[in-house]
């Protein structure tokens, strides 16, 4: 069944207007009709059932009708990530709605070669693969900031998962069971994954300095950035977020 | 360190000849000219450093001079995955490399649309990806198979994590930590990852029912081809791979 992100209040009765391009895909491209179904989510009501009422040259309009699943919300984890280059700074944003980070945040190391980034385009990627993966809810993008403000700014009670290539870190499974227990029951987390040059120095020696950083190495081999995001992202949330228990129905 | 795969014998003293593409690379690409040092590996020798000898129109040559590092190979896994869109399969290739599997298996199932893949644009672009994540050696492409084939000749010995898609099995690291003591020490192991269609029914029945198979589940999430198998690859090396092993060093 086709997923679509709305910006609308969803319950039953409520007749939404599609987004043109959200109009034209399901018209056009999956060629759905005048009562065809398809499930609306929003990120705060649930997952609905609709159906698609008139059709004109405008656009189609979706009659909503029946709630399909309550609403839900993965873990409380952040991915940071530095400016990569574009074509895998996308992949990275698509798996981490895949993978289920609830933000992600963008950041210029001293490394890093670019300052900005297509933030609109993310977050657009961000919407096409959460309606994909089947979640309720579209992780936030968040745009570009210095790691240092980011460190500067730090909310309390939030640990970060350092992926740090330099090796000099625990593998990441045994680190992540070392974690403080206060912070392997559903408490905010990030994972940070770096620009390709790796951290300078004093980045390391600074993001190593703080109590709330677990620092972790994934294997012996170089990763890509967009590899390293995908991994760390697994692993964390295999060890502490909701792949532990998601297991069989009855 | 420009690292190149040749398919040389190395040793101190040898004298190579680069391919015509390596040596555009080097000399056009890179902008590398004589004198200049790189690191060179055959799969069997371990990494050579190499000093570019004479550069021509028609290419170079490479004096090989120390070597760098002794031959070593990572676990003994195969990535075995459905044929899925090109670029997909490509990236998948790409992450294997990096993620440490020594073979990449491709398989026709049920629900495959393709029966045919680029083996040999496949193998160039492992080994792209192994030189450039540091490993010593190239996975191995298998040309397509089917699934039914593949499990008739099944390797006796050899333990294959399922990656099923129908969220009936246990949580990947729960289920790794559960397989028998006896495929936890270094044997030998295979992920194996569906079309984008999943398998059918009695392809999975089948998968199910074997002994040497574990199956897993990779969270309440659909996940992409591509990054199942990071994921699933990235969780293997994590739990029972090299991953475990490699931490600070001295």
């Amino acid at each position: 069944m086709i997923r679509l992100f709305v910006t609308d209040r969803l319950g039953s009765g409520a007749e939404i207007a599609p987004t043109p391009d959200q109009a034209r895909y399901l018209t056009s491209v999956m060629r759905r009709g005048v009562g065809d179904e398809l499930a609306l989510f929003n990120g705060a009501d649930g997952e609905w059932r609709a159906r698609i009422g008139e059709v004109s040259k405008r656009g189609c309009t979706l009659s909503v009708e029946a709630r399909l699943r309550a609403q839900e919300t993965g873990p409380d984890l952040d991915l940071i990530v530095a400016l990569v280059k574009r074509a895998r700074l996308e992949t990275i944003v698509e798996k981490a709605a895949e993978l289920g980070a609830r933000r992600v945040r963008l950041i210029v190391t001293r490394f890093t070669n670019a300052d900005h980034a297509r933030v609109e385009r993310l977050r657009a990627i961000a919407v096409e693969a959460a309606e994909q993966t089947g979640r309720l809810d579209v992780p936030e993008i968040q745009p570009p900031l210095a790691l240092d403000r980011l460190l500067d700014d730090w909310p309390a009670g939030r640990s970060l998962m350092f992926c740090d290539e330099a090796g000099e870190a625990r593998p990441a499974l045994e680190a992540l069971a070392k974690a403080p227990a206060d912070t392997r029951a559903d408490a905010p987390w990030a994972v940070l994954i770096g620009p390709e040059g790796g951290f300078a120095a004093d980045e390391r020696a600074r993001l190593r300095s703080l109590d709330h950083v677990t620092p972790v190495t994934l294997g012996p081999r170089i990763l890509r950035a967009d590899t390293a995001a995908i991994s760390a992202l697994s692993l964390w949330q295999a060890a502490l977020g909701d792949w532990r228990r998601y297991g069989p129905t009855p």
